[in-house]
């Protein structure tokens, strides 16, 4: 056989054990908190029609997504968002979901995106939305969930930024642009953080505005107040416990999407300057795209690779991700029979337990194994132990260790 | 835009709530025994090169493989099964990973499967493999995990057939077949269950044998004993406390797969008639393909539909997989504030509650929907309600109801 290059795509990751146990430790607090807000999973294919994928995510998302031809000649396309599998599901199994339907969907999505950029090819979505009800406490709702869910992350000092889309629009009763340039101009004051007052009023003038109106424009939505559906929502944010101080009505969030046609929030995290950790809003034209009508909805997308990097940033993982609590050394072949039986029995009073499984390893190989995946304990059986009927453990990190019976040791272990 | 139906493509499959929750289930339940046991997370990507999936599989394989040219012109394929990714980490991170490695992955493979067959084209794989020993004490080790892990999923009635493919390949010493004739013969003999005997004997006789020697060959088979590895694996198991009565030697199991090179098994579940519920065996001689040397390897695969199927016609899933434990109705928009508040208190007592979204629905449909959504108890509060600081539960599945304080609604639903 040729010798075939062991590499992954560009774009396209490996998560050994150590990262696979942070994304797994986000993923289910994440799942526990929107449980605990009545979200329930949803899963979708990785593979859809091309025609149920294309042409909603615009000219790039078309440019972006994996297309090809399968074996039976359809034309497929790899999931390139949770949202439009989204709106499929509920045109396709409408009468069969509770309304409102409150679902959260965590999968990877495919893009093919420029990966100087630092992006990915693959990634994680991880979504909240519900579907089909515009009352502004459904938007509420999904805000406390993602401020719960990053409180449980661990996540302190984080602030919500609050717009509604519709402060964007009204510029002056008079002159209201029409809904294209509407959506050139949020574009462009949406990188407002990123490049600057003066970038952005060319990004206007550059969409065909005077200068003079481009700063104007600007100014107006400077100095916006909050709507009425925005102080409703505060209200019912105050009512679900949500501390004010966490909230900020900020008139030039607009979010980068079209989609939006209410509120729009994003989650800024202080001390990681990468991207806001979430992002959402109301979108209630999108999800009936095919079952033919408006069908409102609000949602939230967690950007998960930046919220594992700020945790990694902020030290916010527990020590000991890894479950194994301890090690079962062999001593000899003579005394295996030993080791099996105790690492049975730890096992069976929920001790999550490793084996040593070659029959002639030197102890100190066994032991340097255990610390390279992070199990804190080891227990060994030589011939002395053996005789007494006890066992000796050791720590690895205090690099002590102690002669226990195995009750003794099982309550040791168990904490 | 034009209406586009709404539908997933054949052989791929949409998991509402109801059946996503039975899946995260079984999965919650396989990660914990994998774990208690040292086995660590793997992710590899979708998408790989081409040339590092094609040709691993066979012929079969090469066909049902979804293989496309990406936007970059290069070849990719999606994920086929996890063990050749499994070998690609091995030879890419070799000496940063732990020796042994014992790793699971649940991630979703694609296959161009005839879906007439009750296949699909996309499903999860659940794999647990350990690599880099070739002690028979980690293959006895495999099967005592996945015989944890079927009974910590409920399963009672369920035996372990065991045989060594060594007895499948020594015949007679003065007569033994080549590898690819001792192949062929395995895979005939891998069908006496499903074809019988005489159809058995056909197969061998259409490889090329007469019809006498076809008969003495699965004569001797058939009387083969356990090998001395078998032999010490059946020992380990005992030591690992696996009672006797759930693993049968059987030398006419041969499992379909090329790859094996000693200890096979299966799982045989009793009153499901649909297949094995896992299977596995030692590899020694696949790990090292990219490597370019031998490393030993044993693992299982898990049937994961299969457990899913069975578990429902025997009726193992617990009957409350719904998390939410209450729904918080809206009374009226005057009372809407006091709900806000209740549901908002319940989750700080780690009760998962749901609030109803909409201010103006009548309290019959709030009610209809929680039973919908399988949410055992309501919350109402009215205006008497409200003037009493007190709150009614309802029970919907006893119809019966008590107003009782908040601390009293916490600790009845703190169960």
């Amino acid at each position: 056989m040729n010798k075939i290059k062991a590499q992954t795509l560009k774009g396209f990751r490996d998560f050994l054990p150590g990262d696979a146990r942070k994304r797994q430790y986000v993923i289910n607090i994440l799942k526990q908190v929107f449980e605990s807000f009545g979200f329930e999973p949803l899963e979708t294919p990785a593979l859809e029609y091309e025609e149920v994928l294309l042409g909603k995510y615009g000219d790039e998302g078309d440019r972006l997504m994996y297309r090809f031809t399968d074996n039976g000649d359809r034309k497929v396309a790899l999931r390139y968002d949770q949202t439009v599998p989204l709106a499929r599901v509920i045109a396709e199994y409408g009468n069969k979901l509770p309304m409102p339907f409150k679902r959260y969907q965590i999968q990877p999505v495919w893009r093919a995106e420029n990966t100087q950029k630092g992006r990915y090819r693959e990634f994680l979505q991880c979504d909240i939305d519900t579907v089909g009800t515009s009352s502004p406490l459904s938007d509420g709702e999904i805000i406390a969930c993602t401020i719960k869910s990053l409180e449980k992350l661990g996540f302190k000092d984080f602030k919500v930024l609050i717009n509604d889309r519709k402060n964007l629009f009204t510029f002056k009763n008079d002159e209201e642009p029409n809904l294209e340039s509407g959506l050139k101009i949020i574009r462009a004051v949406d990188k407002l953080k990123k490049i600057g007052r003066e970038n952005v009023i060319q990004e206007i003038i550059n969409i065909g505005l005077p200068m003079e109106k481009a700063n104007e424009i600007l100014d107006v939505i400077e100095r916006k107040k909050p709507t009425e559906n925005i102080e409703k929502i505060f209200f019912y944010l105050e009512n679900l416990g949500v501390p004010k101080e966490k909230i900020k009505f900020s008139p030039t969030l607009a979010r980068g999407l079209d989609y939006y046609t209410g509120m729009i929030f994003e989650i800024e995290i202080e001390g990681y300057k990468s991207g806001s950790a979430a992002g959402g809003g109301r979108f209630d034209k999108l999800i009936g795209m095919f079952a033919g009508y408006d069908i409102p909805a609000v949602g939230v997308a967690y950007g998960f690779d930046r919220i594992i990097e700020a945790m990694d940033q902020l030290d916010l993982f527990p020590k000991d991700l890894a479950i194994t609590k301890v090690l079962v050394t062999i001593f000899s072949k003579e005394l295996l029979q030993k080791s099996i039986e105790i690492s049975s029995k730890l096992r069976s009073k929920n001790i999550a337990t490793e084996l040593w499984l070659d029959l002639e390893t030197k102890l100190d190989k066994q032991l340097k194994y255990a610390d390279q995946k992070g199990i804190p304990f080891v227990v060994i059986i030589g011939p002395e132990e053996a005789s007494q009927n006890k066992v000796t453990i050791k720590d690895l990190k205090s690099q002590t260790q102690e002669t226990l019976t195995l009750d003794e040791a099982v309550s040791k272990l168990s904490f």
